[in-house]
């Protein structure tokens, strides 16, 4: 069995469970990090640190649990368990007695097909509670997911009231038109560790960022649209609710792509 | 010990854990009811598994688990420990291998002078993901409550984008105005198992039942508010954001607890 780390130490997988007689436990009080660990390394360990501290303040979470620890216990279970490609997991919850844990699954990635063949997308109605925090509160993003692949699309886009096409269910959302990239204002999304990078090599790329999201309704005048997220890289969208969309830009996506990841 | 119920099973109430490893836990892709048990009797049953079946439709949460196997797991759990009075807690989680808990806490009641003194409310404006739905997805819940509580106020009530006062975080909410008592229509809030019961009462006391919401603006107005739930009852509310509002009607309320109680 795997081991996993609970508020520090090293444990069973098995013992990494939350008492559901814990009122942040029913309450859904907690904040997450989903990281890539590729040849026992931990990518963006610091950024992705740096998140769950600011997901904890928009939440006022308080906790014990120091960067020092986080790290270190992370770097423990990678050598326990001989770990050398993972997406490991940081949880914690708040409260009384505030909770961590670090688990790990298999690395998750996806087939070279979604990248030169892109993916679909659907579009669902539905705004995000404090957007910029990342927490356990992803009904609504299991449930647009859910509906996504009951329609064979690989990733539900989250439309606000306006008709803004903020970001993905697990991922940021980009549209590129001539040498501009579109995509929300930071304080609408969750602040992707690999928004940052993709945001920074379109840049080296010559792309200037603009930061007006896509609407609804404009999608199909882009050159082509895009995902990224820890474990996509950039990804090109093929389709919205299953209409083609351009894709004149997949070689800048592409290259986006390579030049984040020679980054990690 | 306490004793709780783990899919159908007595066990004892540290074995009441999710795993932090299981999809549908990190989503809090979850339902709950919380129930009152007094002199081993559990207050309205059929409605709270009612109301339970009611919240798994609305978020697609299909499970194995059946009204017959909840009540008689509930019934061995009252016998096995010998409950008198309890709040129990029923948690369902959805996903490929449901779960299903019972759990229990001393029976949770208010002092008498909330009900003679009244509480006081905050007002908080953020709007609840599928309102009919009992959810694990409590996060703006707890937060709107935690600033109540930093304020010395006792519940926070939702205001809507259109200054709507709709619900509280655990209760649901009404202004009476002469004969009539204002509310908000069923399917904007959570259709409380004693919002049922307060407003058959406060119509059998000859009220007039009006399904449209006080306003963050006309809180004012009103003769008198007050909040309903499972553990409350009927509680008048003295303070909005620490200012006073109107008790001309605190008699109903009182009249309507009452009579709510009494049909137990």
């Amino acid at each position: 069995m795997r081991s996993a780390i609970r508020n520090g130490e090293l444990v069973r997988e098995d013992q990494a469970v939350l008492p559901v007689t814990y009122r942040e436990v029913q309450y859904s009080y907690s904040v997450y990090e989903a990281l890539r660990i590729t040849d026992s390394h931990v990518v963006h360990l610091d950024d992705h640190l740096k998140r769950l501290k600011e997901s904890c303040r928009a939440i006022l979470l308080s906790h014990p649990f120091s960067d020092d620890l986080i790290a270190s216990s992370l770097h423990a279970l990678i050598e326990k368990d001989g770990i050398a490609n993972a997406t490991a997991r940081i949880l914690i919850v708040g409260g009384k007695s505030p909770l961590f844990f670090i688990t790990y699954t298999d690395l998750l990635t996806y087939p070279e097909s979604y990248y030169s063949e892109g993916v679909g997308v659907t579009l669902y109605y539905g705004e995000r509670f404090l957007p910029q925090a990342k927490t356990s509160n992803l009904l609504m993003q299991y449930l647009a997911l859910k509906e996504a692949e009951s329609k064979g699309a690989f990733e539900a886009l989250l439309v606000d009231r306006k008709g803004q096409v903020l970001e993905g269910t697990r991922s940021n959302f980009y549209g590129i038109s001539g040498t501009r990239i579109y995509t929300a204002p930071d304080e609408f999304v969750l602040s992707g560790i690999t928004r940052i990078s993709v945001l920074k090599a379109a840049e080296e790329l010559g792309f200037e960022i603009v930061y007006t999201p896509p609407t609804a309704t404009n999608l199909h005048m882009f050159d082509s649209l895009f995902l990224s997220s820890t474990s996509m890289g950039a990804l090109p969208v093929a389709s919205v609710n299953g209409n083609p969309v351009k894709k004149d830009k997949w070689d800048a996506i592409h290259s986006i792509c390579a030049l984040e990841r020679k980054w990690e």
